[in-house]
């Protein structure tokens, strides 16, 4: 008897030693990150080691794994302001809201107010706008994603201790009010552009928000640089999240909360654009090494988990034979968007006379053609038929996608890439496909069991205590 | 440091009580069920119930839920030869092999013949015909999936206690050699024709064997009726499963492993053939109910694994709305190939002099097309369209898929309705995302973290204790 309840004492023992709480939380969301997202970028990873085989990303090998639905409130599909809704707060709202129940009115409190309210330091952290729908559903509340000003005034109101994306979109309400910037410096924040000025900046600041530089912001103001298009001294993911992880540490007694997007892998699915989003899923699992490496150091007290807002695109790798050809998609060295900038470049050195012999050396260069990758006549006549028909005269009306404007041609390269590559896409706009969820450490073990999105927040807030007493 | 040891001792005693052995085994494979099969066929149950949510299978309410990647040796998009083989072996082979490694040659034993090994129960079971790849995969060892005739000779070698599906493909080898029906009999096994059949017989038979009415094999000898055709006194898979775990369960001390396959989820989705596909997977879950009630009676001994061998046709929810529509499938009440029936019957009664207005009624009573489900003009015209094309002349070419030839205006039915459905399918063919992967019971711990289809035979051969010692 005495031995049962010794066992009975062992066994509550144990289990409160594996229901440690998470002090520090890294919650990282694949923007667009469906199932065949991961899948795919770990299918073309092997081919690229010559196998047919996957080669796994850091956090498709976490030790929990599992999926999650996405329909919000009001539509079967979702669009990122009910996701990251769903994400951050726990409650279902209607497509196009940040913060609030579907009533467009009631603000819902998110997983990062409650870890700010518990004492835990918070971060935000985006490759896109700071004030873009998914970073938003953490600090704000606004009947719609759109109202860019109000959504970056509630980020002082939020109060949390870092921030950073690309910029902010809107920041004096089209010359309306008081800049962003100006009330930034008003409640303590201090403004850092670029990693080397956050260096800088990081000791003395107490508040701190990371933007790219202006320069930089200049040319694209919206996000950061696609990972196939960065340059030496564009911002990456890696070096926000860096960042964010330096500025949270500063005082590590306090925990964290850090949530960090990676908002592109979505805008290159609304392109279909197979090459510059799987690059940019492998640029959010560099992300995610940062968060291992705090891991590694503080096993007992960290939850990292991962999970994404809504399938983009409707991505299906195969498109009817038996096989793959990923490994092309190597041959593609800048994004549809990229490739854009270059055909713009040829436009203007030529005034507007550019040669079908420039666009083939572009075409080269930049996707492998002819060279690499070979083309069917067939493929060889769409490119030149969108050639002639968009080069020739004085205007051309650009290709639109949900976040781009992109050249015609620059379509139909990506278009013809992704067919050699045997990559199918069913639309410029998100799907209701399940999404992947993988989590490590501290309360990962909740993360079992497929589950709807808002069931992650809450397990989230039961593992790092966020809970309301 | 007594207290330390004698928590080390409970806490090892803890772990083996969770390690109990899974006695009973129930390995279900959805064929061609990828993620979205599953999360579709749940929020179009959703719809149905009016909401925007998803009405949640048993299955999908496992406590262990994750996704597994389905490549083969040989092709970056696997066929069910080989996907069947890494499910039953753990071994990747060839595309078109069963039981073999990819030389063709070496012979691999799947777990249902080590569970016979020792001394297990064992049973095979389908929705289509015993001999086909998945099922094959699990009793026979071939270079080719075509060799139905010696793959069917397997089946008594492997000497299982129980099959069941449709019938054999081909019993006499076009021919030319001793009918498997005969064989059956010298090998000790009882053959029953339809569920009656089965229950008659069951009692006094050592193994046996279960296929449809000789009727129903004269109409359809490749399969049962798809759940949405089915007829009262057509064989059913819950029948099926529910015969298997009857006759399994006859001497319980033994123990078994079952395997049964949704077999027509992957010939629906060949089709792309939406609402067919979403019965078909609700009718795997009636299956699985089968199951579950063995569980409830032996839960700590029973394991309960739900998977697939690949996903077919790239079905995507959502075509670029952001939204779904999926309620819309209810009003079509018969498979293409089952609506293709109809209409040979038209042509039959008419002389294949069938006029437009008979199409339409048709079309009404089994589609719901004009009244529950409007059309477009140019949608009706597409219908009209392809009747003038093919109900004019004195033949029409059939629209092929991998299992079906049908009328192409049962074939642009549901394509019109899936396009009202808001669903998107990317080919005819299989694609590489990520299968679901489900378990419940004694060792369902096991099935954690994302895996690859080799896993999947591994685990449960680790649950049931199946390894070589």
């Amino acid at each position: 008897m005495k031995k049962i309840s010794f066992f009975l004492f062992c066994l509550l023992l144990a289990s409160f030693v594996h229901a440690q709480q998470a002090k520090y939380v890294f919650f990282f969301i694949g923007d667009g990150m469906g199932v065949n997202q991961v899948q795919g970028t770990e299918l073309y990873l092997g081919e690229l080691d010559g196998k047919i085989a996957i080669a796994p990303l850091d956090f498709t090998e976490f030790p929990y794994a599992t999926t999650s639905s996405t329909y919000s409130a009001t539509n079967g599909v979702t669009d990122s302001a009910a996701g990251g809704t769903a994400l951050a707060t726990g409650k279902k709202t209607m497509n196009g809201v940040i913060g609030m129940e579907k009533d467009q009115q009631t603000p819902v409190a998110s997983i990062a107010m409650r870890a700010k309210e518990k004492g835990f330091r918070v971060g935000v952290a985006t490759s896109v706008s700071v004030d873009h729908a998914t970073p938003a559903a953490f600090y704000a509340h606004n009947p719609s994603r759109k109202n860019y000003y109000q959504i970056g005034k509630d980020l002082f109101l939020a109060g949390f201790d870092f921030y950073a994306g690309s910029d902010f979109l809107d920041p004096d309400n089209q010359g309306k009010s008081e800049s962003l910037y100006s009330l930034a410096q008003k409640n303590g924040y201090t403004l850092a552009r670029g990693y080397d000025d956050f260096v800088s900046k990081s000791d003395k600041a107490d508040k701190l928000i990371l933007f790219q530089t202006e320069e930089a912001s200049k040319v694209h103001r919206d996000a950061i640089p696609y990972a196939i298009d960065r340059k030496e001294g564009d911002l990456a993911l890696s070096d926000i999240t860096g960042a964010a992880i330096r500025f949270l540490s500063k005082d590590l007694s306090k925990g964290f909360f850090l949530m960090v997007e990676g908002g592109k892998i979505d805008w290159a699915c609304h392109s279909n654009d197979a090459a510059t989003a799987f690059r940019e899923v492998m640029d959010l699992n560099e992300s995610v090494r940062q968060a291992l490496q705090f891991y590694e150091e503080h096993p007992d007290e960290t939850l990292i988990v991962i999970s994404a807002d809504h399938e983009t695109g409707g991505l299906v790798l195969g498109t009817g034979e038996y096989a793959l050809n990923l490994q092309a998609l190597q041959y593609q060295r800048v994004s549809e968007t990229g490739f854009t900038s270059i055909l713009n470049g040829l436009r203007r050195q030529t005034g507007n006379r550019v040669a079908w012999e420039q666009v083939e050396e572009a075409l080269k260069a930049n996707f492998g053609f002819w060279n690499e990758v070979k083309l069917t006549e067939a493929q060889e006549k769409r490119l030149r038929d969108v050639f002639d028909r968009t080069f020739t005269g004085e205007s051309v009306e650009m290709e639109k996608s949900e976040y781009a404007q992109d050249e015609p041609l620059a379509a139909e390269a990506v278009r013809v890439l992704n067919e050699i590559a045997l990559i199918g896409w069913v639309s410029g706009g998100h799907s209701a496909g399940y999404v992947p969820v993988f989590a490590i450490g501290a309360g990962a073990d909740l993360f079992q069991g497929r589950m709807d999105n808002i069931e992650i927040p809450a397990r989230i807030a039961e593992a790092a205590g966020y809970v309301a007493e």
